[in-house]
């Protein structure tokens, strides 16, 4: 038997968050919300009046998509009338960084295929 | 009309690498493979050697398939016998640390379930 012969197990891949990747990267506007939060737009109408061709109805289901991968809170403020706004999670931060990395990427393909 | 509303317009997807991220993970022995060269196992017959279950058809077709991502380069060595050797691309390397970001996401998200 040959000594220098190490058996590597086979490694699994991160399945779950590249799924999340999957879903955010087919998902039309998770990435515009993003936009919209890091520029300080966190009402959900506010959003609305801010990007052509997103509606309500749209939006609520991409916002409530990134708050089941806990990419997004909500928060309530009890005003009158009620204030609800959007923040980025921790964690959400550290996935939105990774997508940040991919479109460094995916500007280096373009850019050879050009 | 309010002044304070800008128009964003959609932010668009990084699909093309996020499909690499798609493929790669779905492809059950790509990371075993990154695993191998990390450390230093680069011939095609070693790699089968030093993994149970790997068969060579398998391992060809996961190279295969990494090379036309642009992620793994092949290096031919003109000696006798010839010597086929396997490297991770600039490209590669970039691609891999973000499976590597995406596998600490993971763990989050596993420890927040356990």
């Amino acid at each position: 038997m040959n000594n220098k012969t190490i058996k590597f197990p086979r490694k699994s891949a991160p399945e779950k968050s590249a799924r999340m990747v999957e879903t955010i990267v087919g998902c039309k506007w998770s990435l515009t919300v993003y936009n919209l939060l890091h520029n300080d737009i966190r009402r959900p109408g506010e959003m609305v009046r801010n990007v052509e061709g997103l509606t309500t109805k749209v939006l609520n289901t991409c916002l409530k998509r990134n708050i089941e991968f806990g990419i997004l809170e909500r928060k309530t403020y009890n005003e009158i009338p009620p204030r609800v706004e959007y923040r980025v999670t921790k964690f959400g931060h550290k996935f939105i960084q990774i997508l940040d990395e991919l479109e460094k990427l995916q500007a280096e393909i373009d850019c050879e295929k050009a």
